[in-house]
């Protein structure tokens, strides 16, 4: 069984596009949030009930949408609706959007994907660098499709979760030369923050921002592989500590 | 300065107890969410206004809330708020609750803490392991100041941004047995679903769950350390790349 979610919510054409690839390698179940919740990274939702419908059933094949977090939708899914199934796989995206270098912190489609490997299966974020809500999703279906037989022809038996962040530019299916393993570029994003005011003089603030790429000559980034006609997977793990910095922190510290 | 925000709300007990800290460090400004924003990870707001107001301002502090995330207070004030000043520590806390282990993917505290680091300045996400609005910070207060003095006496000059992710015990003071410096525990939530209905019998559901430690043994871990009486300190890095696994995607995605 495939299990599939996004971001973007259940209504999205990248979501129909996950769900096409999924269904060549297995029965489908998917389910995503009710409403967009892009920039949503991991978080769960603590203190709301969260609504279940039921979008459309056929043969191999059930949509749900759920009115949580991406992340909300996955642990529903594995802790719940399918407690007594196998799944195989879980594909989160296709994302109207990049989720390259630090956008992977900040990125509802990844936040899933990242959940996704906790359960023990391969977990699949599909993003295409183009926000159009009518993009095309030809390129990336098939790039997507190659790299899930791979990863289910061959699994990893580090005893690691496989969780990968993949990346495709939007150019003309002919022009991409391939696919790069990369590591996530180093940069951040820069805001900038609209300010205006309510009819009561309210003062309130639109965020809004520009990436800033700290090593634009790198060539082993996803940005740069991005930037430059291949498709960026980025293998992605969830041990967050920064055991370089340990033995400075143990030298301060001692008393 | 010393920038101070929190993922509980401007109101929360443990947000003062912060800000009693920072201030022996220097001028403080800090901008909180509105409302408790647990949970909430790194994620941002995208689509909706962000309200700003003031709430309380002295000589040598500032506070406000505002409506988003924890990241959006810390990006709020390093791109517009604070953008020509100079801001020499964040501080994201006092958490009313535990951070350590797979929390810190989840945590808002320790979101704002990351998102903090971005900055350029050493950034520390402080939790207590009491969930109880009325807590009682007087130890962690105390080994905050302590970890925050030596991280601005003796610098990180390794050129990697710091961020500190630090949970104490809940216990008396005089049982705490001192500072650990730990690495993330391996372990996941496993989550239950309470399903109720509406009046118009429309199903949803409340999300709780339990830890699962999946390595009690291992004497080098955060949950290790706050089990056995220590203050837990573990460095927190933000590349997500899982480097061990590049060569297998390598391997299985040549064609």
């Amino acid at each position: 069984m495939i299990f599939v979610t996004n971001d973007d919510g259940y209504a999205a054409k990248g979501f129909a596009a996950a769900i096409e690839v999924a269904r060549e390698f297995g029965h489908v179940v998917a389910v995503a949030p009710a409403a967009p919740q892009s920039g949503r990274s991991q978080a769960i939702t603590m203190y709301d009930p969260i609504f279940l419908e039921l979008r459309h059933a056929e043969d191999g094949l059930e949509i749900y949408s759920f009115s949580g977090t991406p992340v909300d939708c996955v642990k529903f899914a594995f802790d719940h609706l399918l407690k007594d199934s196998r799944v195989d796989l879980v594909i989160s995206g296709i994302n109207h959007g990049s989720n390259s270098a630090i956008n992977v912190l900040y990125s509802g489609t990844m936040g899933a994907a990242i959940e996704g490997s906790f359960y023990g299966c391969p977990s699949v974020g599909l993003s295409l660098t183009d926000h159009d809500p009518n993009a095309d999703f030809g390129a990336a279906k098939e790039y997507a499709r190659s790299i899930i037989a791979s990863v289910l022809a061959e699994p990893d038996n580090s005893g690691q979760p496989l969780c990968l962040n993949v990346n495709v530019p939007n150019i003309e299916r002919e022009q991409i030369r391939g696919v790069r393993v990369c590591r996530q570029c180093r940069g951040i994003w820069r805001e900038e923050f609209y300010r205006h005011e309510d009819p009561r003089g309210k003062p309130y603030f639109w965020l809004t921002g520009s990436y800033t790429n700290y090593e634009p000559e790198a060539l082993d980034t996803d940005e740069w592989a991005l930037n430059n006609g291949y498709v960026a997977v980025v293998p992605v793990q969830i041990d967050m500590t920064s055991y370089s910095q340990m033995s400075y922190l143990e030298r301060i510290l001692k008393e």
